[in-house]
């Protein structure tokens, strides 16, 4: 099988390597500012499974690896305009797009590009970290798990599932996926969205709106914000807020969701997700995918998200007050 | 959709009270010893994810049921010399039967009553517990964890599946049913297996035989076996015996498996799994499906597990000595 692996960061040098790994599948990556490193050194995997070593084919532009079987997206969401620029030359009549992006909204713009019958979703619970071009750390867990876009899951999801188990990669299918982008929701809004927001302090983001005192220094991992009994209220309610806008929604995420993804968090230590290291890189962060197509949708549906549209908000204006060039976080 | 729920303990009650919920399915519960108390009061859940109620059919006798679409097998794995009898007047040209039960083989017994093609299997991660016919505590999770038997997963899964999701049930499909259940072995195995055998004192489950010393008097809950060093060191041995198996047997599972078993566990706080509350009320255990098939598929395939054979010899002498009216546990 013909695989294009589009966004070589940690997710899809991860899984990219792992497929590359059994020698069974022609694995493409295409990459930019990591091509040379990758092309001199390939890909290393630092594993609490085991550390291993590959060395996938390597292009710089689509055109250069043509229509493949199978096409891994994973950019980040911020990338998303290049679809209509990276997506084309990699697609050919049975190819089939499987984006592994967190949030919402992926999979639909990629439908509009590939059209929607050819569209899959994943995602990854997993925790990576690229420490340079081409390495990756893996600290913990790895499980994919993997939906048919806006179509219950049939054979050809269950095709891909076989792909990745054959490589070792623990893989589930869900019958739905939109709702598993919702339930994963249920944790990505408030532990990426406070974290990060949290640098403007505790009143400006129940307020949505930044006050006059300076930023923190650092984002709020996962432990500083249960460890704080306000920030913890908050992640509860968000919490609730999304469980409420799922249902909106249609899908029926049970109240039980917050309290056990509150109990497997508190036993995980301190962590950063991926929006506050974005962040305090000085890149981009996924707000548009995580949080604004969440609150977008919920309400479509009629529900309504005060905390949400708050955090929402201060995280917009976190980002243009950087782009003023008045703080860097 | 016609569906028959066979053995209605905890796990044949709540996912069968689910389905019952929707009232799309025609559900049929049979029942033995629960049969007056469910049709008199029906089945009552009650769960962090909130209560309900539903009044199943109910039948005493599986011809009184006659064949369905979907057979679900919730039956203590120590009845699975019931099947020639229950499965048959239940099975009709179309029929699939799925085994939500504990461990190894259960499939394969199925399949040689059955017909193999017929045959789904799926794993429940949920913590329940039926505190008098026809009523169930629901205290954590929920996830079933669906595959096929000897099959990669195709759309009929994914059709039982959807039936699930439907429910609101949280459900996957796992591409590969029997790398699933030893995977999930690698917790049941020392969690389950020395939670029982721990009456039996450390040093004698070391040595697969009973010693003089007279049994302890309960049983070993997963706090009380991780927060004695000895006993960890146990349970982490013999997750790496079972991830060993489950490697001979061609299923790569990463030795990472156990750490966060481990890590899991540690966080969940004390736990009595099925098997130490079925020994304490002086029931027979699982230990076929759980302990003796794995410890013997892992041998065929040339693994060598002397933990988990002393562990199997331990579980045996107890079930003597009791069956003899020495003790109880």
């Amino acid at each position: 099988m013909k695989i294009a692996v589009v966004g070589c960061g940690a997710v899809g040098s991860f899984y990219g390597a792992g497929l590359c790994r059994t020698g069974r599948d022609e694995v493409h990556f295409l990459l930019r500012s990591d091509h040379d490193a990758v092309v001199a050194r390939g890909v290393q995997i630092h594993s609490v499974a085991g550390d291993f070593h590959v060395h996938p084919r390597c292009a710089r532009h689509p055109e250069d690896i043509g229509p493949c079987d199978l096409v891994i997206v994973a950019l980040k969401t911020t990338a998303n305009a290049l679809f209509p620029v990276l997506l084309p030359p990699l697609t050919g009549p049975h190819t089939r797009v499987l984006t592994l992006q967190n949030g919402l909204g992926n999979e639909d713009r990629l439908a509009a590009v590939v059209g929607a019958e050819r569209v899959f979703g994943g995602l990854c619970f997993v925790c990576l970290n690229r420490t340079a071009p081409g390495v990756i750390q893996h600290l913990a867990h790895g499980l994919v798990v993997l939906g048919e876009h806006r179509r219950p899951a049939g054979p050809a999801v269950a095709g891909i599932a076989s792909r990745f188990a054959a490589a070792g990669i623990p893989v589930r299918v869900d019958p739905d996926l939109e709702r598993a982008h919702w339930e994963k929701l249920v944790w990505n809004v408030p532990f990426n969205g406070l974290g990060v927001a949290g640098v403007a302090g505790f009143e400006a983001v129940c307020a949505g709106r930044l006050g006059p005192r300076p930023l923190r220094e650092r984002t709020l991992p996962t432990d500083e914000l249960l460890g704080d009994p306000r920030w913890a209220a908050l992640v509860e309610e968000l919490m609730f807020e999304v469980i409420h806008g799922a249902r909106a929604r249609g899908f029926p995420v049970p109240d039980a969701v917050a309290g056990e993804n509150l109990e497997r968090t508190r036993c995980m230590g301190p962590y950063r997700a991926s929006t506050l290291l974005d962040f305090e890189r000085g890149l981009p962060t996924e707000r548009e995918s995580l949080f604004e197509e969440p609150r977008r949708q919920a309400a479509a549906a009629g529900a309504v998200t005060p905390r949400l549209a708050a955090l929402c908000a201060v995280l917009r204006q976190l980002e243009e007050k950087r782009a003023n060039g008045v703080a860097g976080g």
